[in-house]
């Protein structure tokens, strides 16, 4: 594979824009090899995602390529990032009792289907940790009883996050909702999946809720945590045919696989800078 | 084709339902083409649905198999029904500007994929007139500006359900919300189609929804009507990938799709006697 | 909706096109609404697909973008193509006596969900011909039954894309081959519906053998007409969930409805300037 | 969950014989939990599928009802087979190098998403060796690098089969051919997945044959191994959604999904009884 590395950058939508970076990337002794971009008729942003190579001296193109986008950056006012594509995003996962998920992502990421490292995967059962440990990932497993168990709980996140430098925390089914405060900190890199096609089935126990209004497909939907529950931007959701002699425990038999499928595209695609945020929605660039 | 009658049953779930009522079979001549059932754990309540044929005189089979069945029906005090598979349902269609579904219907009908006839398409706007006029279907406008008019077209509806002894009728994108009272009139003999993926978006303009939701996939809903909005009994949905770059209006054209083959399904199979009731839920026997 | 222009271009991929050419679109006082790009590693071609509207003075900004263009795609030596994208593409459709996707192009194009217009609906046997008039279409009836008629219906085929400047020949389950000599005439501008999900079924009968085969999806293929039968580039497919019950002729009814839907997106991405062909395969900018 | 058991028949189309093995079912003091049938047009076979309670004495149940059954399966000369439902079926999994079906199946049969109990994964290559480890069943690995080495692994297969009575043998992406004297020993009783939609892409390297095909849906088909290479009976299929820009590398990425999904639902449907075989076809009972 060709080594490249991925520029992504949203700013306020004007003409020119374009021909600017792309000039940037000329100057810098660039090739673009898969470009996307949009504008937000909502918002009126500009997102555009470039992933691209050097025509020679690969080793100093980062440098290159940043002095030449600086001033173009500044002049569209872009929030932007240049990051090589073959890094691996520094991942925290957060689990619960269930392992579908944590699974996908274990493997996933062994066999290199996921750009990811994980310093540690974080659970308040003890189930998760022979998965993690076959995957030669660290874990710790603190017990959630009490609300002060709860804090220490939050406290550690911080301090993984901190320390490993993560990236992005990953709730794998991780089934406690996070403190106001955690959240806000964690704006824009932790995704959640909810075990049901949002906005449809907020909340607790999403398959009997699906199970009593008898509905037809049953779905996944992977999206940021904010503050308001099962509300944060959707990255991604899938869904699966089902019939009306599937009782809840079925349904959440069969609902597993889309939720380890949808969590792990979401994760995926992050890890390639491929998700830009516009308000409350989101811009996936596939 | 070979002729055949479908029988649907529901009763209290017990042994030798099936026992029973196949013997009741094999006293009239007749044999199983198809058959299913199902037993509702949540009700307690045994559906089933045979198709059968008759292995020698056919055309007093119906006779002969009702005279056998009924003692057994009595039994179980069952609810049942037993008609001949090539009779057509007659439905009345309901309409306003979109014509999308009533294509899709009275397209669907005239190419003998749906088992049904339809004596009238009544709608608050002209639009549909042409549509039916090809199909060969009368047609009648009844413009809804004032709250009587509202009144005066339920009005309509009642007569001419009674008038052409009318066993579905279909809210093919009738934009208007039916009285409590009709409701109830036609409680399990209603199907509209909602325009989402139900039970989110519910109400008004569920396209905008979706599209400030930013949801990843648009969907349809078919069910019956009940005087809880958009809270019926689900008979049928399906949804269609989009992604950030579709508007409000993309979405409504990309769904106008799922909407016409979802309410097309639907009606197929309440013309095939497909669909029974379990509370709030649908037993559907494809 | 503001008015945009369609850009496509193909030339060898090479270091800075995009730079080139949007320095274009700013010197003729354009921006960009849409763009995608793609570099084929098959075949080391580079293939873009922009949507510009124009900053001030619509009227002429065609003009001012085709001088501005026209230089640099010299140097790049592209095909290029650039074309208003509210107008509406001049569409032979040729038939045979099913209807199912003929009623389904002739209804998108009059309810505006098509960008095309249909100059004649052209046909070996007269069933199409009321749905044609209900929509307002022309249409012709030139039955084949001896080779001769053949070579007739292909010569009245050749005088209507001569007369009309048809820029799309849509083969809407029009069951008839085409002759090598027409094939090779129509290259890259005629679109055939095969009903089976190419490369499985291609040649007689696809659900037929679909049902001896036992297959568990069923689906329809949109492709480019070549003088290799069912072997021309594929534009679009779609499946369908079938099980053990369904008959042939099952198979096709259900199958009708994903030709039509297939094909009509194969002719609504024709229509808006998003297949390019990199030898035998489609890139398709959606 | 109550104890059920579960009978599956196949014999001649003929009228009674629901109602004599219905009659067979309460005599021995059992109720239908689930029941389904299918009499097929193509070999005039009739197919069934019932799974019982039952109302007391489930200790002694299987043994009343086998004596009832006999009988009458006797005088409709059927095939037929009764099993308790919660027994696990005694699976070998061969493999190779790739692990993604492996590891789904093992996962599966760890946390009772299949039923099945796996007595010894068999590989040509060490990979999945550590996997089996983990999951706690035992592994062997015998390389195959020349023909004889071939032979040896069929034989082991073979003395496997003997030894622990094998009811199911999984190609979990196991790349050998197996020899035809093997493929008819084991006939009806191998389950193969390969990594195309088929008919399509038969044989080696199907996703580099996809991407010059250009397919726009890449799928997974698993079937009953026969001696007619990729032509056995189709249990189960499912497709994914490509497009121009995947390379064969990444269609196979993306393809590995399908693969283990459908092979797990395919090993599910064997394990619980729901698979019969009507000629070619098969009949799945979900």
């Amino acid at each position: 594979m060709k080594k490249t590395w991925v520029l992504t950058l949203k700013c306020v939508d004007q003409p020119g824009i374009v021909h600017a970076l792309t000039g940037a990337l000329v100057a810098a002794g660039g090739n673009i090899e898969e470009s996307q971009q949009f504008a937000s008729l909502d918002t009126g942003n500009f997102f555009m995602r470039i992933e691209a190579s050097a025509i020679a001296h690969p080793e100093t193109f980062a440098n290159r390529f940043t002095t030449e986008l600086s001033p173009v950056m500044r002049r569209f006012n872009a929030e932007w990032n240049l990051v090589s594509s073959d890094r691996k995003l520094r991942t925290l996962i957060l689990a619960s009792k269930a392992t579908h998920c944590v699974n996908d992502l274990l493997y996933s990421q062994r066999n290199g289907k996921l750009q990811i490292e994980v310093p540690l995967v974080l659970a308040n059962h003890a189930v998760p940790g022979e998965l993690a440990e076959f995957y030669g990932v660290p874990f710790e497993h603190l017990p959630i009883t009490a609300s002060a168990d709860k804090q220490r709980f939050e406290q550690r996140i911080r301090e993984v996050v901190a320390e490993h430098d993560i990236e992005l925390v990953v709730l794998a089914r991780y089934m406690q909702i996070l403190s106001p405060e955690l959240c806000a900190e964690l704006a824009g890199k932790a995704i959640n999946i909810h075990h049901s096609f949002l906005p449809g089935f907020k909340g607790a126990n999403p398959y009997r809720q699906a199970h009593s209004r008898g509905v037809k497909l049953i779905g996944a939907t992977a999206h940021f945590v904010t503050t308001d529950l099962d509300e944060g931007p959707i990255i991604e959701q899938d869904v699966m045919r089902v019939d009306h002699a599937a009782s809840p425990t079925q349904l959440q038999q069969i609902g597993q696989d889309e939720e380890a499928r949808t969590l792990r595209r979401a994760v995926g695609w992050f890890a390639e800078n491929r998700i830009l945020l516009d308000g409350q929605r989101t811009v996936i660039f596939k």
